[in-house]
């Protein structure tokens, strides 16, 4: 039978994403019977990271510093500015690229049926930044759904306003895909964004 | 970039099961951006049943008391045992039968392999039940894998020293199964132990 407290654990585990109760119960019964001392682990770790890592002041980045590792970096290129929706575009964008400069992350999209405007995805703080004029190239980096492409173009929007160059990252057939098995929207905007030899 | 705070709770997720570090990465990040408090509500709960959940005195079932309220409950039959390997089976059983008797967890199986001895899924105390003379009948629910069958027959055998009634339960097709779609080993043991009208 469950006691009281091992459903409360039982529940706890279903914040998780892509958790549903199965899962969670066999979260719990494993961690009590199996991995004690690592459940101990992930409850200390995870209190610890939730009142420590906060946002980059610069950035919006996750950080348990004021400023993040990149944003500190003298070394990057202050000119250039990657605007992402998660902190987890971010690692994607590093991972894959030589891209040398900052980012800014929004944590989410305009999205006005959620109640989510502007401010919310820090797009006040991002205004300031070009207002500063030390920005040369915005590069718009949102994901290529409604609401990505909604929020890249009211960035793009204000942009133009400070003069400052915006771009946004291609999309199409991914690479190693093959043509057969793209979607239909993948595929038309890939031949409507086709590029001519020169 | 992930910050050391941020890569140890993703190391810390880890040790769930089934969740590797794609699955870690992303729970680390949905509850930092999306969740804190269900987070944090998850790290004090975590803690609270590691360091407050153990082992029913009597049948080793999970609890924060020292018996459990199966043990603890007078309505239920001492005479019958049933015998399981994991909480999670109790629970099975629970939800699917009528069973009124009480339970033994063992915690797992004989595997000299792995260094699982007799002592280590408390069979020493076990016997002392046997001893004590109230048993009228042990019922056997360990799994149908080698070591479930093995861990079975070490149980018979003790049991038969003390001359309590011994049952197994039945394996065979699951109900609704389909015999086209059964496994050999299962089909061919429900032919073995094939009923014969009376």
């Amino acid at each position: 039978m469950e006691t009281p407290l091992l459903e409360q654990l039982i529940q706890a585990f279903c914040c998780l994403p892509g958790i549903g109760a199965k899962s969670a119960k066999r979260m719990a019964f494993y961690l009590l019977e199996q991995d004690r001392s690592g459940g101990k682990q992930l409850a200390l770790i995870l209190d610890q990271a939730i009142n420590e890592i906060g946002q980059c002041q610069n950035c919006r980045i996750l950080t348990e510093d004021k400023l993040c590792q990149l944003c500190a970096n003298p070394k990057r290129d202050n000119a250039q500015l990657c605007i992402v929706q998660t902190p987890a575009d971010v690692l994607a964008i590093e991972n894959a690229t030589q891209f040398e400069g900052h980012y800014f992350v929004l944590g989410g999209h305009i999205s006005p049926l959620d109640g989510m405007g502007p401010e919310d995805i820090g797009l006040d703080i991002l205004e300031k930044r070009m207002l500063e004029g030390q920005l040369n190239e915005i590069i718009l980096a949102t994901n290529p759904t409604i609401e990505g492409q909604a929020t890249a173009h009211y960035i793009h929007e204000k942009a133009k306003k400070y003069q400052i160059k915006v771009s946004r990252i291609a999309f199409g057939v991914p690479l190693g895909g093959e043509l057969e098995f793209v979607d239909g929207g993948t595929l038309s905007h890939a031949f409507t964004d086709r590029h001519y030899y020169p």
